[in-house]
């Protein structure tokens, strides 16, 4: 490896002096003064992402609305050598966009443009602030959609999801964003404009595009994507089975796969979790009783779903499913799906606080890996839910707590943090969607070895050599995952008076 | 970007004297006198790879047999800081393999070991020198297959097809290479051994993987690689449609995709290629009188592939095809892919030399690429033959020259140059499937910007900053890109007597 320093690794926040009126000077010259944000009251919107357990106030918020003005906002930053954070919808449940002390959070939030649809190539050029789901929008009417469907589908930003690496329900079959995108405009760290990739899918040399997507606003920002959408399937049908084991449902997954059957997802909720959907959203279609739900959905060709669908539901009967219900119109579907879609939200009705988990298991450790954490639920004294993307063996444990009790957050995350070492023992992952962010980046350790992480160090600075684009966030410091070093919520409502 | 020097556009073969016996010396010592390729009539089988015609002698040839034997060869290199060129069957089609003077050749023909079958999660580790086709026939047994599948796919190595992000002609709907690779074992330039990616798809941090697949060589060489298997597909029908244009069989295929329908391949062959087949290996089953054929090969579940075959029939015709012969067993799907597999190597009846081409286009250009093709072909006197990837848009357009005539090497890869300008101008690319190598380095900026190929640049040096992993290939250079420089085979046989 070359002799730099690793820049990135280094990122101190504020030890010298800032000018941040100067600097929101700048930024009013780019954007108008309408854009930028710095009062204490207008920034509360901005101190955390969907990881609400962590919070930090940035110094100042700019919305800029071409590409051209984020290029000037981050020279701004670049100048001043202050950290900046880049934010879609903040949606994401890592904390990649939580706000560091004294850094610039720059939103993309006005960036809202179809640029282009080319029907005929399949493929959109969208800016980042677009919703995920307006791409699906834009594009149905003529037979196509856009496939990864994070659950936040309806909010989440087109450049969140590409700095997450976003998945969903149908990542299964279609692969994550990362499968999505074929090239994107980016700004650099330095204020620079770059086009990677291309907008065909074969592009020579290195795959920057793939480098970038993931990247978690390390490496700069998008300000153009573009994207493959897809022909929608002629038919789809749903499958709700139930189960009076997790394991049966479980089994069943695999036994689908190993049938060649790739179903667009396969779903699985555990019986805290029906309960909590029912509660809340009353599908009255997921049994109570049920040890586990399965839901499966098949996309293709009319005669090849129903096919598909018969031999799934004879798998399901075999692996003991005590009922299989179909849906093929798409209200029925829609009401079978509506309660995994809830499920985040219905744990508010058990519990006043949840922390989710997202890790990712070999399909046959399944039954391992639940009794493991029920065994550690037990343990730590917390109820765990579970509601999986089985066909990818991607967990979302979900923890239930209480924030208002001394330290309960502090034990939640030590738990969360048991289940992901347990994800990387039976060969998984620490993250199958959700990204890395603050939030996980102390347990990379435990799935790469340090000249993993120094190789990615030393990519990351030859992007970002002022370690400036969202430093502290994916990859682990002595400063911040060292002995004695606690979680980032402990800097909670730092404050500084400044304008 | 950061401050350091560019080393690996730099690089500079012999201009320091080289301890060549030292060197063997040292060789010798790792992996025994016998794996030590060293006299000239010896080397004269490594002067080249597929792409005959550029030939270089490499100053000592090594087979390492384990990844701890690469290690420490590339750790001598690294040491007398001379260049070294990893090679697989030597198959590749763009020089990615070809050795550069004074180079190490480092083969990795005696690595043949499949390390690992794991069926219930779908993947294998196999050494780099393992045969393409191996895969297959070692999971073919339990239902399952290795997905890209090149021409060569009967010679060529999974290390190859790593470094060169290798396709096939099931590419379209499965993906090439880089989208069945979930992670590697590799050796860095420094000789240092890293794992890259994990068993599983979903790795956080940065995708090294991604990064490293279609890198040729030039950021390491990947000694254990695990590989996606896929299940077979229950049934597999293979369409075979004659039109009386190439365009008609152009339009067929944008109408199948439109349609929703995916086939595993759609490849085109023009009259000439037909008829060259025809002359060599006479599968008689395509008419020689034909302007074109299209081959469609669909999978998936039984039913499935019957209902999308009688739509792609129904296609073909309304798209002015003289008629559709289909195959459903294995014999005659295999009379019927015959031709196309021997499609290259039949031009060797037409013509004492072919220089083959490799560019993307957007299928809704093709009519328009091959009208331009065919006058190109009238104004520079050489007849090209077009066989092509139709689904995906990549071109195989074969230049049909001879050898012997002073000078027509030149003209004819200036031809190709032409056409892969064309190929950008469209809104393509440069390259497929076959990668950049020796060949194609020149052409990069038609498709990168300045800023894109110094960004590769840096990524490169992050890895090899010394410069010696494949240094000059890929990325294009002032002293072989600039002006006056000439093609490296005018360096053909520059040989040093050295042992």
């Amino acid at each position: 490896m070359t002799a730099i320093a690793p820049i990135s690794n280094i990122y101190s926040a504020s030890t010298q002096a800032i000018d941040w009126q100067a600097i929101a000077k700048d930024f009013i010259a780019i954007v108008g003064d309408r854009y930028v944000v710095r009062t204490r009251e207008e920034l509360l919107a901005y101190e955390c992402d969907g990881l609400t357990s962590y919070k930090q106030q940035p110094a100042i918020v700019v919305l800029p609305l071409t590409t051209e003005e984020v290029s000037a906002v981050v020279k701004v930053c670049a100048s001043y050598k202050v950290a900046f954070v880049a934010r879609g919808s903040g949606t994401g449940l890592s904390g990649g966009a939580l706000p560091l002390p004294d850094s610039v959070l720059i939103v993309t939030a006005r960036m809202k443009k179809i640029l282009e649809v080319d029907f005929e190539n399949q493929r959109v050029v969208v800016q980042p602030g677009v919703i995920n789901n307006w791409v699906t929008q834009a594009v149905s009417g003529a037979g196509f959609y856009y496939a990864p469907d994070p659950s936040s589908q309806i909010i989440c930003s087109i450049g969140g999801n590409v700095a997450e690496n976003s998945g969903g329900v149908h990542c299964l079959k279609y692969g994550v964003t990362t499968n999505h995108v074929l090239g994107a405009k980016i700004v650099l760290p330095d204020g620079s404009i770059k086009d990677i990739g291309s907008k065909i899918p074969e592009s020579p040399g290195y795959d920057l595009t793939g480098i970038f997507v993931g990247s978690e606003g390390t490496l700069g920002i998008a300000t153009e994507v573009t994207l493959k959408i897809l022909k929608s399937a002629e038919s789809i049908q749903v499958l709700l089975a139930d189960f009076t084991t997790v394991e049966a449902a479980g089994s069943t997954v695999s036994d689908v796969i190993s049938a060649g059957i790739i179903p667009g997802g396969m779903e699985i909720m555990d019986n805290m979790s029906i309960n909590a959907v029912e509660d809340t959203v009353a599908t009255n279609c997921y049994p109570r009783d049920a040890a586990s739900i399965l839901l499966i959905e098949i996309d293709g060709l009319e005669i090849e779903v129903a096919e598909s669908a018969k031999r799934v539901e004879e798998i399901c009967y075999k692996n003991g499913a005590r009922n299989v219900a179909t849906a093929t119109d798409p209200e029925q579907r829609l009401r079978l799906w509506k309660g995994r879609k809830a499920a985040f939200a219905a744990m508010g009705r058990l519990s006043p606080d949840y922390y989710v988990q997202d890790g990712v298991i070999p399909r046959t450790k399944l039954t391992y890996v639940l009794q493991e954490i029920e065994k550690l639920s037990e343990q730590y004294g917390y109820h765990v839910a579970n509601v999986f993307h089985a066909g990818d063996g991607n967990l979302h444990p979900l923890i239930l707590y209480n924030n208002a009790e001394a330290g309960a957050l502090e034990t939640v995350e030590e738990l969360g943090g048991e289940i992901l070492k347990l994800c990387v023992r039976v060969g998984g992952s620490i993250s199958g969607e959700h990204g890395i962010g603050a939030d996980k980046k102390c347990y990379m350790p435990e799935m790469f070895s340090e000249t993993d992480l120094e190789t990615m160090r030393w990519v990351r600075d030859v992007f970002d050599p002022q370690g400036i684009a969202n430093p502290t966030k994916i990859l682990p410091t002595p400063r911040t995952c060292g002995e004695g070093a606690k979680p980032n919520h402990d800097a909670k409502y730092k404050l500084v008076e400044r304008f």
